[in-house]
């Protein structure tokens, strides 16, 4: 099985860490192709990243040939729509993987991302999703992206402050870590704070895992048609 | 890894068959222990054999030894919040499986299950799960679920029908099938309807197999935090 | 006229009091019966407990002759969809006693119940009875439901403190007292705060009286339909 | 006990058989008083009537001495919450005492009201009471509410086949009548179609005995709070 | 254009302020006609003042000749739909106004308003017309409606320290002025603040020119549909 | 007062007729500049298309100097939330124009738009904005965005034809016409039905002169506040 994990953002050394990730929540079998658009913004906070960051995403979905499904490592599950409607396999946001296996664990989760500006792009996300009535509250970190890049930083601290918040105001059970270079945080503070912390990227690999030993397809009815093919051809 | 599969209700023949559905799912090295309760209702449809079917279901999972997850294999979900409390291992009904999975493939579904005195007992769970939004509509097939278990029934033809309706009326991207005694049907309705048909016994099994392999538990904390040693000892 | 108020624990002290707290709402020539199963939870702190309740309660539903109405004594409404399954008579839950009254004296209640791990139940049951927009916040005042019982407990002044807060963060025009054991505290609790405190068993009672009165019934179509007479003989 | 029940239109007739509707359901003990304002729309059928209607009503309540409780005779809870300020005795609106009830008593329910105007005041009500979630649908029946005052319509019959209609088209478990006219109907609507068929009127008698039974009262804080007497003054 | 801008109150003083309002924000050419009744409360603060102002205010409407559009300029959006039932003329709620713009210059926005007792009901109308889920809180400030007529007072100070608060706690991104009365104050708060500050005349006024300019007419079908003549001369 | 009116596909024939309706519309004094993106799709029919348009579409809002407002041209309102990140003017979509006006002028609307394929993108929309409990359904004509664009083409009474339905089945009072190559329909078809018609075009320039008459700006807090300059530099 072979899945292609795209980080959207141009960061190399981030989705090096996404694949480092994958890679051992992966079963053996399992292939993982991890790539990044070659340009677009080095990370995507906010709307008008998110925004920029799609049509990279794109292109390489419909030119890596051979995946079984795709994942999408980034917190704000970016071109989710719109990948699928390029492909009749199962295409995984990092950001419903993790909602969906808290809301299986815990009667409520908060979110913990990064920079405020990001809240309300993953707020919207849950309404749409269905389960922002199953998150207690999105926080952030006011931790940079690419903060978490740096090894020296205060980032985890910081992060592992505002999950202690949550616990003590939300009623949360549960924790997502709201940012895919967060990947490598999650044992750790679930460890601190004694309650499941679910990181994104792991979530969607074994999620994508699931849907290919299925034999899952996404729809092709609707929202998720595929395109016709003279648009395909212009636009690609 | 050992999955602990009950099916709740007190028909060998059904638990056979979810036992096969769930081996067929499953991966090299996941042993599948299908079991179900000594006593109990032969069927559930409804909230009164829901409710009789509970103790049953958790005294298997206080009693059976050195299981990795529990799969609850009837579709109303049938005393999962009462399961979580008994371990801090995933826990997972397969209506909540089907409808997670159903929701990153598709815009809208439709549930197609048994009678119609099971539909509130579904809209229930869906409007808690937070999906109600994402399912277009629950539909009854009037086949009851013991014809399901008769090989010369009409049973897949009337839930075909059904689904037909679904995409004639709803607008559904793809169609959840309502009981544990159809995970046999769903492989031969999506070729005929051409759109992902889940069933939840193979979700589950999968969602499991995923949430084990990341050492994923149920929380511990608020709604989910273990009884008191006393009580255990009581009611077991 | 007589109603069955069933308190689904197997704390007689409690049953007593309950039985104390209905009677004294009672119109005359209403005749209270107050029962508890023979065995299960001596408390019901959370969704185990609640579980394992409700084949007693059913079973006192349907071995006791002759009542008009039921009133499940347990702010959880223990086993309340499964009980109107057996009984065209009024089935009531002390929880969504208190709530519809609530509702119709304030724009907004408060609930404040025993301890955290029962929150989460309640709020799933307003979410589903759609009264969850009505209640500001479910309180947890960290009181058990059996230090209720100790008459030399500070249990009340903890559950006046937790209301004082409602009052000052929830904009709570009403408070809900969200357990069978707080009857006899409510009009000492309305009278310190001056605001509406109500209590479920009494509610509940004055409900099955309204009901009772005006021959209204339980609906027998769709969720509630009996079970077919096979099933009920085989798991009364 | 003095239940004062307003009809808010003029039409005296209709007062006449609201009142024979209440003290058919009113306890012995209980005294009915059926009063209609001296001047306003003869019938309310919509937002305009419903507004000059109020003030009326609320003069009622101002001028009317010694009642225990005050039900609103208008399916629209005409001035429900103006009324409040105005007590700390309960007021119930027939409309919402006939969804709470009926909240209690199926899974789902419809409404039948008179004419189409009527359909978005009401499914406003139920919106904001919280209730929304469990009417499956409003209807029409196009009867107007005079109509309803003729002995030789056939507006039972309408009414009926619209019941028909839910019940096929619904899924509804119980029928709430939409108008106070209707108040002589709902026993023989519930016989002829076998599910429960909820008449406002009685519903609010009841809850009103019910509440003055437990001594409750309306919220004096927020927005029940009292007006400044000046005001009251002014305005009365 | 001739635009009739009704302040349901009668505090002339205010009904001034208003105008002076609405023409500072009117194009040229358009005429701003502001009007209050003769007789009804001197302010609109909770559901009493409200419902008692309707009468005169839909009296205006039914005697003013020759207006394009009515603006009700009481933040209540008192008597809106009532109004609408009159003319097919747009008719529009200076809170309503204030509320749709917001939600397209900003992710989420607080209210503040001015008594504790007037949230339920602008929470009420926010919840009705959808965009409760846009608003992250309706706040008080304790300032009375009249206050604001007293330039000596510490009005502006005290709106301006709950707008603070809103930044602070509620990630609001724009802030709605809760009163008609606090049209002078939203620029100098804008500037303060640093984030829009919405004054509900203001926008109402460009709204109604918007809709003139565009031939838009109320619907007449359902809800709004007109009267019968014969209830229009009685009641009028 | 000069507006930017982006018309996100690259088919300059519905630039020109989005321009001209815009023209019609405008006030005097009010400059349309009507632009397509150089590259891109030539429609924009569902998640893929709308994905592809919006970095043509912020390009041109970063490079074209001197407007006033933004009205993004295509009824997805493609690339919205983007746009607002890079100017303090107001940012509007037809689609979210054309819902808030409509549901100031009836209690519910339904959507009459192209192809299926297009309505879960609308209907994500309505349940973001909050209007979606104001939207009766959103409903396809079948007819592609360009077949608008050929006069011969019977396209108009197709989406005649669903507006009848929508009066029919949906109780909607208003109808929106879900496409930009709508604009020159409405008033023809509002006629033909008898109540209110929404093109999106015409609203957001009317909203947008209102937004600019009174100096209102898009919130620079939270989720659109600008990118950090030099990601601004890098992807644009």
């Amino acid at each position: 099985m072979r899945l292609l994990v795209i980080n959207p953002n141009t960061t190399a050394s981030m989705t090096e860490k996404i694949g480092f990730a994958a890679r051992g929540a992966a079963s053996p079998g399992t292939e993982i192709l991890a790539l990044n658009p070659a340009s677009g913004p080095v990370s995507i906070e906010g709307y008008y990243d998110e925004a920029l960051s799609v049509p990279g995403l794109l292109h390489l979905i419909q030119t890596t040939p051979g995946f079984d499904a795709v994942i999408i490592a980034c917190f704000d599950d970016t071109g989710l729509d719109a990948a699928r409607c390029l492909t009749d396999r199962p295409v995984i946001g990092i950001g419903e993987a993790a909602y969906h296996f808290a809301a299986m664990l815990a009667n409520k989760f908060s979110v913990v991302t990064t920079l405020g500006r990001s809240v309300p792009a993953l707020e919207h996300n849950l309404h749409r999703y269905g389960l922002a009535t199953r998150c207690a509250r999105v926080r952030s970190s006011e931790v940079a992206v690419l903060e978490l890049e740096h090894p020296g930083s205060d980032a985890c601290n910081r992060i592992s402050a505002e999950i202690g918040r949550a616990l003590a105001e939300d009623r949360a059970e549960a924790i997502v870590l709201g940012c895919a270079g967060m990947a490598d945080l999650a044992g750790r503070l679930a460890a601190e704070h004694g309650l499941p912390v679910l990181d994104g990227v792991t979530c969607a690999v074994k999620l994508a895992e699931a849907m290919v030993g299925l034999g899952l397809k996404t729809s092709r009815l609707g929202g998720y048609a595929p395109p016709p093919v003279q648009k395909l051809r212009a636009t690609a």
